[in-house]
């Protein structure tokens, strides 16, 4: 088979990974594509955590047509007992002939293996190179597995002046409908969404994903004194989604116990500076499985990620407005960077124009 | 002649005016298209100031063939004397059966009097509705005849996170050599190129039009107590473009004359508050019969000009960089407005990536 065959069935089985967006996690996506004399003869992703894996689906699908064909999968299968019997065996079962890895498992303990198990039975396997997109595709995964931590993706909308906000506080709105569109859409498929108390007492705001999507995420409030007002919009809607009251251990305990009361879920902190506060939670919210956060805001929150260097994907939405203002915040405060030759740069950069607004997005180039 | 027709042929007449961006102002650009039985048999434009307006040159391309003919014209003729003898006669005189105009003469004492001359001379006179273009091609010039000042172009670069310079005043190199050519590009067109003190201490520009274009423009730096140091490259350049110190009447005398004896321009203004300031310039300007201005920053002189509603037109080059910091510049300082509902809105806007960068330009909509 040609190389320019196997890139594309690859592409085949990254596009099939992706539709388990929001469904499969803390599990990575994975996709399958099963090809015998240069037809596809089966297709599976892992749809939904707990589920039947990519090759099992598409090797049901394929039944005896997968005996000598070659195998796309977009991750390297897993050669464990887990929630469902290794991988590996089944596609030896199967007596495929070649099995084409989009990228190893990124856990460092297990990478490896499943090649070796496949080989071991004597079937052929490649790691296809490629531009990066499998990686990508698992890397809230990686990044959960190597350092316990969930992958932040931060989210704002300026003005075409860098605003955050009016001098004044004032924020809505500064995105179009469509724009807003698509964080409604995020919300729909991670498992937390992050604001500081700053914005809920500006905003008020709801965080849910309408329309729904594919999990119902947390909404989490950094407030170490446990202001959080009752009558919020976060308090009055928990019918619809879980709210995470993250304060600190010294917060007065009448307020946290009449919000636990209501159903807010309180996780209280050992006090710290700000950046301290947000790594102890990013390591309770990795204990707990959360793969993907949303940062929504506002300003100090922001700078306090960046500095910890852990926002690692920007959904940006610039809207042809000007507002001025030297004291109108802008979207990521903190301490920042010295020199414009050190800023963080980002990769894989989309831009396309929403309802009149330009969103921007991209990964944050690790260092 | 169908109307579509008659879009077309303005549309070539606009392209054709275009060209003389840089070269006519104060001017306005203008473009003409003469079509008989369905061809163009002539076109022209206004090519340089002082030259022949763009119907005379359309006319002599006609010859004969401009009998019994359409004419495109992106502006109303002119019906005045001026460098050249009105436009309005040389129609009549060759005859001509019909003169479609893109807009009226956007100074209200002489609007409609090139159209009452062609009717009165039997011609028939259409003004075109058209989506603006022509309008929009001759602003810069309309708005010196209506109000005295020039036209602003604001230009910045900012990171994604909204930063015009990093907390320590770096902003060196925020956008790609990409955006930076564009730059080079306008400053090629226009009368002057301002920007405050705070811009020359942090960056020490040059602010030359690299390559140079049809016009050069007059450099022009706010600083009232006219500190602009001697070993700067914007003196060093003195050869290259003029040099315009914007200074208050009781900036030290010795300074303002060692500038001067080396061949800096030097305009004295009354004091009063920034806002003040930029008026008495905006209108000195304007006498001195600048069309078009570009303004390259820093924050504070693009917050006064906000802030008194002169500026025009942006382009604003935002760079997938995101720096933090909250003591960063952000482009538009000044007081800003307070509530996001009332942000100056963009018309127009086109957005282009540019060597990794998002170009955004846009006209600012009159209020
Ligand atoms: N345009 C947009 O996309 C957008 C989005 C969101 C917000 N906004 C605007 O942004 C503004 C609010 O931003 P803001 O900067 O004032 O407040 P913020 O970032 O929303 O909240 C900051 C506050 O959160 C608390 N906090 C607790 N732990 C923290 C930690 N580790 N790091 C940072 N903060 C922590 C702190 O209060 P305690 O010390 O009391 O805990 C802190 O003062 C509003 O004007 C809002 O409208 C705009
Ligand atoms: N990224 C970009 O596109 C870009 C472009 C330009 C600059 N920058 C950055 O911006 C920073 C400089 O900005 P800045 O805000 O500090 O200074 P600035 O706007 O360049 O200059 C402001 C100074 O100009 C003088 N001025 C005189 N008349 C004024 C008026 N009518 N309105 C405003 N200012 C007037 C004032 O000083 P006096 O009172 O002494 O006259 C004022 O402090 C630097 O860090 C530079 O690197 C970035």
């Amino acid at each position: 088979m040609s190389k320019s065959g196997d890139q594309k069935y690859m592409a085949r089985a990254l596009e099939l990974a992706e539709q388990g967006r929001g469904f499969v996690e803390p599990n990575p996506m994975v996709g399958c594509v099963i090809v015998r004399e240069g037809e596809i003869v089966g297709e599976g992703w892992h749809q939904k955590f707990g589920g039947p894996h990519a090759e099992i689906e598409a090797l049901s699908a394929a039944g005896q047509a997968a005996t000598g064909a070659d195998v796309f999968v977009s991750l390297e299968p897993c050669c464990h007992q887990g929630k469902t019997p290794p991988c590996t065996e089944a596609l030896i079962g199967a007596k495929v002939a070649r099995v084409v890895i989009g990228c190893q498992d990124p856990n460092p303990q297990v990478a490896g293996n499943g090649i070796a198990s496949l080989r071991e039975a004597g079937i052929e396997v490649e790691l296809i190179a490629d531009d990066g997109s499998a990686h990508r595709l698992v890397a809230p995964f990686a990044k959960l597995m190597t350092t316990g931590r969930p992958w932040v993706i931060a989210k704002w909308a300026m003005t075409l002046d860098g605003k955050l906000a009016t001098h004044t506080g004032d924020s809505q709105w500064i995105s179009s409908e469509a724009s807003r569109a698509v964080v409604h859409h995020v919300r729909g498929q991670v498992d937390g969404i992050v604001v500081g108390k700053g914005t809920v007492v500006q905003d008020d705001p709801t965080l849910t994903a309408r329309p729904s999507g594919a999990r119902i995420a947390t909404r989490i409030v950094l407030d170490s004194l446990a202001t959080l007002p009752m009558d919020s919009r976060l308090v009055k809607t928990l019918d619809q989604a879980p709210l995470l009251l993250v304060a600190r251990e010294d917060a007065p305990a009448g307020r946290l116990s009449s919000l636990q009361s209501i159903g807010v879920d309180v996780l209280s902190l050992a006090m710290g500076d700000h950046e301290d506060f947000i790594g102890q939670l990013l390591d309770e919210l990795g204990q707990r499985q959360m793969t993907n956060l949303l940062v929504e805001g506002g300003a100090t929150l922001l700078g306090t990620l960046f500095d910890l260097g852990a926002i690692d994907e920007v959904h940006v939405f610039v809207a042809p407005k000007l507002i001025g203002g030297q004291a109108a915040l802008t979207p990521v405060a903190g301490q920042g960077l010295a020199e414009m030759a050190t800023a963080l740069e980002l990769d894989e950069i989309e831009v396309n124009v929403l309802g009149g607004d330009v969103h921007i997005h991209g990964y944050v180039r690790p260092r």
